[in-house]
């Protein structure tokens, strides 16, 4: 059977660009015991994953990704074949496998079961029901809790997990208050997503402007981007203030290490937090949040929004719309449809 | 009535010289009402205070404080004249006063009131028993929380807050590693407050040297220093670390932005945190924190380390001694005896 992979050409140098990522055929290979065989249908783009593409950066979570193998990513699948107890063919499941159309594991990867239909949409499972939409609902009742009347600040509110943080925190009776990088986007982080206000994160008063927006300070900073974003936002967090913490964008494109925040003395004098977050860890939960999101869906409190390219060669891409911009909402390739 | 001050003679430029104090005499004068007259028999030095020496460094804890004025501290005092209800004379109390044989309040500084008579050695109430062993407690059991059997590193031992936060890991039964200045301190560290180890934090290779000490990684960071050592720290925390923040000395003294760590993305691969803390924010729970110090301290589980000046003269002195150095266990001036 024949399968197309998209493989790390070269390791990407700062923003990762369309020649980084390599188109390859191949075969798929005969299962041995104890493995499945996994066909995917849509592939979830994650900034996150860029961290990985760099020498070195293997830690407790991935390895480095190797150059010429399939990049490793999420995906929406179904066991096709199996050979491995616990993993029936038909299963549907979100793994963290690789960018191809054809996924082989032993069943040590990251995987989230989901049965064999689903009630939703399907791409809804890489977004808002699936670790996009964890992030964004765990990052914030857990760690940011913001109460009515708080001032909720997001990092990237027209991203993936921004657009779906700054809706929740507006369910939760917060004032609410995005970054975006351009003024268009600024538009739509208002129009579409019903922030009540959004600032352009490269305006040169933006301290000033955050203040403007912020009178009583920030009690939730929802970040996903790090840098020198985050340290201009330290200077105007309120008492209190809780800043989850699940990604660090500026960090994964940088090729010498990039300076943190100068005022981390800040969160001492007010009392403040920082905490990092991975939305893997709390996958026993993961049905608690998926009904509360699909409720709140269903009720039209809560606004999916993708930006869907098709065709698995498109996975790159799609990739580096991510870091372009050039994305609103959560980024997916459909490689194939899910009846098809 | 004479009243000796140290006053800030000029604004320190890095680590605080003795040249940076005067000691002035003046008079008391008369109260107004609604005020009350303290007098101070011992000064906490707490390298804290640097911060509120820089021109423009107000912020919702104190304002910058003016030359020429004297130098804001914490004080063991009582009430020897009111003029003002609710604070009878004869009352012992610890407050945010200036460094001075006597202050006038009218009642609105951070002031926790000790009754008439204390049932330990007065100097306890600035150190132990005092806001030093409040930060040590609740930044090591509201946020560190050391489980028995986990690593819990601190970052400057052998310092008034540290000798007191690894002496409550090590019963709570943690393993316990400090770091210090010096190799002779770092002797200390473990022979005087039995530290399982004790790491000099000028070693070249401090980062293989944490490696060793910490083979499982870092639990729970207990961080009063920030700067370069708290980078060095995040590449070795341990899935679920909590570090517990009050302060950052190395920024105090800084003429230029120190970076930040440029690891903070730790915080997310290791699902950790960083949790400011400012012990005045816990006042209702003191009586909690200091039955159970008091308790550890009667059964000898809880040893006190204390550097301790004479004569109000040397308090600019004995600041200057913490910064460099010179200090091991709380740093107090007695400015009289209580009795006297």
């Amino acid at each position: 059977m024949r399968n197309i992979q998209i493989t790390l050409a070269r390791r990407p140098v700062g923003n990762p660009r369309v020649e980084d990522f390599g188109v390859v055929e191949s075969r798929v290979r005969e299962l041995g015991d104890g493995e499945l065989l996994v066909k995917n249908y849509y592939i979830s783009l994650d900034a996150g994953f860029r961290n990985w593409m760099s020498e070195g950066s293997g830690d407790n979570v991935l390895p480095a990704m190797p150059v010429d193998a399939p990049v490793m990513g999420l995906t929406l699948g179904r066991v096709v074949e199996s050979r491995k107890a616990g993993f029936p063919e038909g299963q549907l499941l979100m793994a963290r496998l690789a960018w191809e159309e054809y996924s082989i594991s032993d069943g040590s990867d990251f995987i989230v079961p989901l049965g064999d239909s689903l009630p939703h949409e399907p791409s809804l499972y890489l977004g808002l029901l699936g670790d996009t939409g964890m992030s964004a609902y765990f990052g914030l009742t857990d760690i940011g809790k913001p109460k009515p009347g708080e001032t909720v600040v997001v990092s990237a509110a027209g991203g993936a997990v921004g657009s779906i943080a700054g809706q929740i925190a507006r369910i939760k009776g917060a004032r609410t208050v995005g970054f975006a990088g351009s003024d268009e986007k600024c538009g739509r982080v208002v129009s579409e997503l019903g922030y009540d206000l959004a600032i352009n994160r490269h305006a040169p008063d933006l301290s000033d402007r955050i203040a403007a927006a912020c009178p009583d300070g920030i009690d939730v900073y929802f970040d996903s981007v790090g840098g020198p974003l985050l340290e201009v936002v330290l200077d105007h967090i309120a008492e209190g203030a809780r800043i989850p913490f699940c990604g660090s964008v500026t960090a994964y494109n940088a090729e010498q290490p990039i300076p943190g925040p100068s005022n981390l003395f800040q969160l001492v004098t007010k009392v403040a937090l920082i905490q990092g977050f991975m939305t893997h860890m709390q996958v026993d939960r993961y049905d608690e949040a998926r009904d509360q999101l699909s409720q709140w869906l269903k009720s039209g409190r809560l606004k999916n929004v993708e930006y869907m390219l098709e065709g698995i060669e498109k996975t790159g891409v799609a990739f580096c719309d991510l870091f372009d911009g050039r994305n609103f909402g959560k980024t997916i390739v459909k490689v194939a449809d899910l009846d098809g």
